[in-house]
């Protein structure tokens, strides 16, 4: 039977792989399991710098960041002073999103499902403002309140009537980049999108990416993260549930919010 | 009271604007009357080549010729043996993609209403294949049959459930450049598309533009064109409707694709 996969760090006990020895600290995929025999090494990362802890690789250092720093540098080509809105904001992704754009001299708003998360987004993350979608009865009224003249970039993570009340605040030559649609991965057929024409009359681009065609940036984005983390420029806020028997409801949980931050599980400790 | 406007043809017999004088001919927006007051002189395009009928300067030397060109060359880079779907393909822009794609070297299928638009497609503008998505049950089995590789490039003209057979068969890094929707327009609310999640699985590209922000490529387009005329490798279909009277039904006839290519409305005769 073949375990579960999912991203996890590892050190390597065995190997037929020249580019690895017994005691290399890895991350990439693994198994939902202890011990794993990992026949596919790319891409499996070493982990050359450990004065960060561990799990930073599955987070600010691995995929989430990778992706945040692609969907956010790579497809919008954005400029100081773009107003950027990003939902599911607080999450493994969102998170970084909204602190490379406030770097940048951006204007950024983000919407989450708890009031916990929007603390962290205006008290940890530094957004300009957040919102909770779950409170709004009209989520186009809310983006009319955060972004009186229109949003320029929008990080989609969610979907559905969201991505609807967006559209028709975008400004003209906005970009959305679509990195997930959270909301809709449970449905049965995928709610409806109905504003597409906003697509034409304000020039829009949308454009939706995976991660994985961008693994040859690895480097670059590692460098520019690793140093934003010395000078203290990201935060970074993970959820770690405990024990290998808590990742079925660990992994469910990401579809109702339960999470802040990424989600890990830990099979062992350093 | 204002006049409705719309694109014409016009002959200057008095002028305010010293780059204009009496017997000129002109295209650009005029109104629906015989005779036109115009204020705003840009985009209005002096009329250089009378070795074609002044009619084709509102179709395929005109606006629908540009929509074309930039829709196809500038928003999707295409390449040669690509694969490419055109809905609305016997209409105003549809046509002219069409044919440059044929001239790019690409597959080239292309939807519309009825028989003749189908046998138009096929037997005078060239297209590899075409279908009258009125007699498909199916539109995902339809693509499927012309596109068993899927689809590379899709020139959107109308929107719904075209747009969502559309993207399930689309190919990895497909490109959809968004034109017209015109099978929503009279929709109190248009229909929802639900398969936007195709976008992030095969890395699509999707772009809505107006032809107005590409009028400095005119002299390029107008070149490429009439050499293209000249050299009998394009070809063009008008409907033209006889005297301002016939003009709301030629309009409202648009909406249920009773019109056969770009519909026009005679007012004058040369």
């Amino acid at each position: 039977m073949q375990p579960i996969v999912g991203r996890g760090v590892a050190e390597v006990l065995d190997y037929g792989d020249p580019n690895f020895k017994k005691g290399d600290l890895v991350w990439g995929m693994t198994g939902w399991e202890e011990y794993s025999l990992i026949t596919a090494t790319r891409p499996l990362f070493k982990i050359e710098h450990t004065d960060v802890p561990l799990s930073y690789n599955l987070g600010i250092l691995g995929t989430p960041g990778l992706t945040a720093y692609v969907g956010f540098y790579e497809i919008f080509s954005p400029k100081k002073g773009e107003y950027v809105f990003i939902s599911a904001a607080s999450g493994a992704v969102g998170q970084f999103v909204g602190q490379f754009a406030k770097l940048l001299g951006c204007y950024v708003v983000g919407s989450a499902g708890t009031k916990e998360k929007v603390d962290l987004l205006k008290n940890k993350f530094g957004f300009d403002e957040a919102f909770n979608y779950k409170e709004e009865k009209d989520l186009d009224a809310a983006l009319k309140r955060y972004f009186p003249n229109g949003i320029d970039i929008y990080f989609e993570n969610v979907g559905g009537e969201m991505l609807d009340a967006v559209l028709v605040n975008m400004r003209l030559r906005g970009r959305i980049s679509v990195c997930g649609l959270i909301s809709q991965y449970n449905l049965d057929k995928h709610e409806g999108v109905h504003n597409l024409s906003c697509l034409i009359t304000k020039r829009i681009r949308m454009e939706g990416f995976l991660v994985l065609d961008y693994y040859h940036l690895y480097p670059k984005f590692l460098d520019t993260v690793l140093s934003y983390l010395k000078e203290g420029k990201v935060s970074y806020v993970v959820d770690i549930a405990e024990g290998l028997e808590s990742a079925p409801a660990a992994l469910i949980g990401l579809f109702s919010g339960r999470n802040v931050g990424k989600q890990l599980v830990a099979v062992a400790h350093e």
